[in-house]
């Protein structure tokens, strides 16, 4: 544990509100220090609080937390924001069950007034706590934190145009620009940026900020209007931001506590128009090896702290995300047709290898799902083969475009639906709950779910056959089970599921990745001598109505099993029944899906054990339809 | 019929490629006559391609369409386009049953490459196009058209972002600027082109505009670089979008068909960078009754040419915007904490009438749904209570932000989603389909939905009451039924539905719009002898539980209507009642939903017919269920 004795006194930001700069730069190492140590016990996302740890202790110095409002974008860097707002005691508890989130979160402190954990979310939020605040008549001041690669969504956007019209109070924007989100920065508004702090006037800034210093008087008499004049007098850029109403005061540099506090404290008086304050940050900094790492250790294990190694669990088989990515690229080579989309995302989609060996057929946005999912729709319209890569959660973004771009139009958008169901230690703003429902909802769509890594490359083939409308596939986070992918996998028969197991009294149809747990219940039935056939669905959409209905037929129970929210595949499989007369005789049939609650963060197993989608859940289902006591039922 | 010879002579746009302005200028007047003579005949949207019609022959004049490639934004506008291109003559179709769509659409001509009815798609699409032609290595030019006020939308951003790394050929943009949308332009954006449009520059661009023609050579000579250098010469401003990598050519005069020909071949030939061409018109141009009408009848029923005059239905009811915006109020004057927020559609949402009244109280965020969603929820973080107003088929925007940042943090955001279920005349692309599944997924979330005026009144006092969670309420497009409303209209239980027809054999649970129809279907069963209770859920999510398991306990068959997508509530009801084995020893239950396809404009009754969700399907469908003939079902 490193040597903190004045973090040691900081229990609460009001402990540091009179710090001076020389004790603001000491908490900030110590700060730097805590986190480092806490994420190599935890794992967790570093680089981007490493870069904020100034910027952190800065703003909670100048601003007067909780009663000001502070919201940080895409949450991934407040782990300094949590030591220094009472949650030290926890933070070794970081992304674990039952511990602290590793994203904001208003249910655990007042210091997180909005969680986040998707990006570009902080300025439409901020503006909305501005506009309550004049509604109430209060004062309070309202600050968003965002990067530079979230300020290229959409919403962002939306949100700054929005800004100088929904209020007439104080708004502040801090633009954390450290030249990096997860991937290399993209966009025409990134190479903007990049030509603010590139061009001599971010480095003349730095010295004129530190005269600045030198002649503020403290403290400020006629303190708005002289704060204005500063702030004005920092402006060296920025036209883009003035054009939407907001004055810009930057770039300065994130990590000069000397001229962070004394123009933080600047802009936070300015009341009349919405200010953008544009710092320049690294990612990673003061820790080397993040610092000298390519992305910055954006997200780590648990690692050792001098060296910064990390210990990565050994597993036998790839990740999904690998898979998809080593598989379409086989598709590539053959198709010249076949691109590839991602959102910002092309380590987390496995679009990097994809993109390594085909550079030009490789399209990453920006985070812009929006934009990603109708050029996708655009590339189909016109005869290419596109795959549009994104987490499921995150297609949520894209929900229209996928409705009116893509299936009103019937074009073949392939979308790779990675992160489908529970994600572990990232918790529920990031589990893919939604899609089999609102994909599975749309006339034409084809929805398969993977249940191994051989079916997702089977899958991704199927896809690339389907020319004449939409398809989507989902598969989860982490490593497949561990069977054999055929060199080219063959496209399966739209719309038919398989048989896996053959038995008598119970059927257990699954879509996607529970069968392995649908074969062990089928196991743990067994032992109790009731024989269960095992089915995988393979389609959401359209439904293999003929397989289903024999399931029905043959079978006293019937139990669908799916890694998604009701409404979803249990919900088509029953109206299809209900349709076709099957249930009107009388059918004992269970829809297993996720909950209906958001889960926290936790293992995976633990969050499938609290989900009630495990083994045991799936045979203590059939037996309770069953009539069986279902407490005596064999755990698996 | 108006009379229009030149226009006669041109079938599709190859015919006026090689006309002189004076012709050109003909045609367009020509033009405007046979637009403003169809809509007379059809109703739609008319002002807004009445302020196109020279940028529409321009355009395909300068441009070979359909090799060339052409995407209008919206599509409101492209009733001029669909003369020019084939189409005249079922122009007297627009918007009728089996007739012309209101909007572009691939599968009714290949001059409408990508189709579109929602705001600010085609920029992506048309960089989709962009891209295909550089995999493909062909030639062909590629144009969007996108509105001042469909700017302003997040995915516009978006594609703008990422237009010069897309493609690295040939890409035109033309803003569209009427500074006028449907209703008075808001935003940051919104004021910078009114800036730039005011300025001197614009009045002066004309003339050099005019000097520029008299000097062209023509045909050109080395044409590339030349109008490079002229479109160069053109720019007076558009920082912003130069900023974005985009070539800025404009203000220009959207009428003057002298310059906008010339200008459009110019920047036509750019090749080397994306280019934006800044073009201003008047919304309802060149039609006094238009011109003179304050939303300049951007969307009208039939009318006389003459006068101008509409004649509008007669309605004994008032609609269901109407009352929502009516309701609103009475809350709004009790309680200083209720707040509204539009994306763009004050008077589509009725928050006409409320901006009215509450003018402070009102945010009109411009077309930004997942601002507006996101923004919503800061609000309702600090206490205020915001009603979200939003179409259902646009909440779709703003999905993500509804899970993220409204659920998952149980922020207790109103959502108010008008024309749920099928919308008549603008077909496929306005209807609110899927709103039922992909809002009842949501953990936490109340669904409501209203079978008539009042109910709607009692939705909107629920949802103002309920302050721990999110909430919605959907109604349809159109006229209530015209029961009365109470003064002051009481909260609903949660999760309560209400028994409105006391039976014995069937039961008909209805969610929603289909109430009325439903009680015609009971009364066509008893026509046949079947006593049929009939029950009005309210609620889709918290379920009924209780009412619904005693009506499949007490009745032999169950049928669950709703004017939704399959997957929403006849699922939950399947899955609530598999759950607790109320399946288990036979229920004949079907569920009626809307059909799995994308259904094209039609009369409402028409269209419900084609759903299969008037009075004699629900009726059929218990007749079927009971094993009684249903060929014989009375008509209802």
């Amino acid at each position: 544990m490193p040597d903190t004795p004045l973090l040691d006194q900081v229990k609460l930001p009001a402990d540091m509100r009179d710090f001076d700069i020389p004790r603001l730069k000491q908490l900030a190492e110590e700060l730097r220090a805590e986190t480092i140590d806490a994420v190599s016990v935890t794992g967790g996302h570093l680089g981007a609080g490493l870069g904020v740890v100034e910027l952190t202790v800065a703003l909670h110095h100048v601003f007067e937390t909780p009663k000001d409002i502070l919201i940080w974008d895409v949450g991934h860097q407040c782990y300094p924001h949590k030591i220094l707002t009472g949650r030290r005691d926890r933070i070794r508890t970081l992304r674990q069950g039952g511990g602290l989130s590793g994203f904001t979160k208003r249910s655990e402190s007042e210091y997180d007034p909005f969680g986040a954990a998707h990006a570009s979310t902080s300025i439409s939020a901020a503006l909305g706590f501005a506009a309550a605040r004049d509604q109430k008549g209060e004062t309070n001041r309202v600050v968003a934190v965002i990067g530079d690669g979230s300020i290229s969504a959409g919403m962002a956007y939306e949100a700054m145009n929005n800004a100088a019209e929904a209020t007439n109070g104080q708004l502040m924007v801090i633009l954390n620009d450290n030249d990096m989100s997860i991937a290399p920065p993209v966009g025409g508004m990134s190479a903007y940026l990049a030509r603010q702090v590139s061009g001599g006037a971010y480095r003349q800034v730095r010295n004129i900020g530190k005269k600045f210093v030198e002649h503020l008087p403290r403290p400020f008499k006629n303190a708005a209007r002289k704060a204005e004049e500063y702030a004005r007098g920092m402006i060296v850029g920025g036209t883009f931001f003035e054009e939407l109403g907001f004055y810009y005061v930057g770039p300065i540099d994130g990590h000069d506590m000397d001229n962070l506090v004394p123009i933080l404290k600047n802009a936070a008086a300015i009341t009349d128009r919405p200010v953008l304050v544009h710092v320049v940050t690294q990612k990673g900094k003061g820790y080397a090896p993040a610092e000298s790492s390519a992305d910055k250790l954006h997200a780590v294990v648990k690692f050792d702290v001098v060296s910064g190694k990390q210990t990565k669990p050994v597993s036998n088989a790839p990740s999904y995300t690998k898979v998809f990515g080593t598989e379409l690229i086989k598709h590539a080579e053959r198709d010249p047709k076949v691109v590839a989309i991602t959102a910002a995302m092309p380590s987390g989609t496995g679009l990097d290898l994809f993109g390594a060996a085909f550079p030009d057929r490789t399209y990453d946005v920006g985070i812009a799902e929006q934009h990603a999912v109708t050029f996708a729709a655009g590339l189909a319209a016109d005869g290419m083969k596109p795959v549009c890569a994104i987490y499921s959660t995150f297609l949520q973004r894209g929900y229209d475009q996928v409705v009116h771009d893509v299936a009103i139009q019937h074009l073949p958008v392939r979308f790779a639906m990675d992160r489908a169901g529970l994600v572990g230690a990232d918790g529920s703003t990031h589990a893919g709950s939604f899609d089999i429902g609102y994909m599975g909802a749309l006339p034409g769509m084809v929805l398969m779910a993977a249940s191994d890594e051989a079916e997702l490359a089977a899958m991704i083939s199927t896809s690339l056959e389907i020319d004449d409308r939409p398809s989507a596939f989902r598969y989860p986070r982490g490593d497949g089970v561990g069977v054999e992918i055929p060199e080219f996998a063959a496209p399966l028969e739209i719309g038919k599921g398989r048989i896996v197991r053959e038995g008598t009294t119970v059927a257990i149809l699954s879509l996607g990745t529970r069968l392995q747990e649908s074969l062990k219940a089928a196991d743990a039935l067994a032992a109790r001598g009731v024989s269960a056939t095992v089915a995988d669905a393979r389609f959401a959409k359209p439904l293999d109505t003929d397989l289903i209905l024999r399931l029905a037929r043959e079978h006293e129970c019937l139990i669908t099993v799916e890694e998604g929210a009701m409404g979803g595949f249990g919900g088509f499989v029953l109206q299809m029944l209900a349709e076709k007369g099957a249930l009107d005789a009388g059918l004992k049939i269970r829809t297993l899906h996720l909950p209906d609650v958001f889960q926290d963060q936790d293992s995976p197993v633990a969050q499938y054990d609290t989900a009630g989608l495990n083994a045991a859940h799936i045979a203590a289902a059939a037996l309770q339809a069953l009539g069986v006591e279902a407490s005596r039922a064999v755990r698996a």
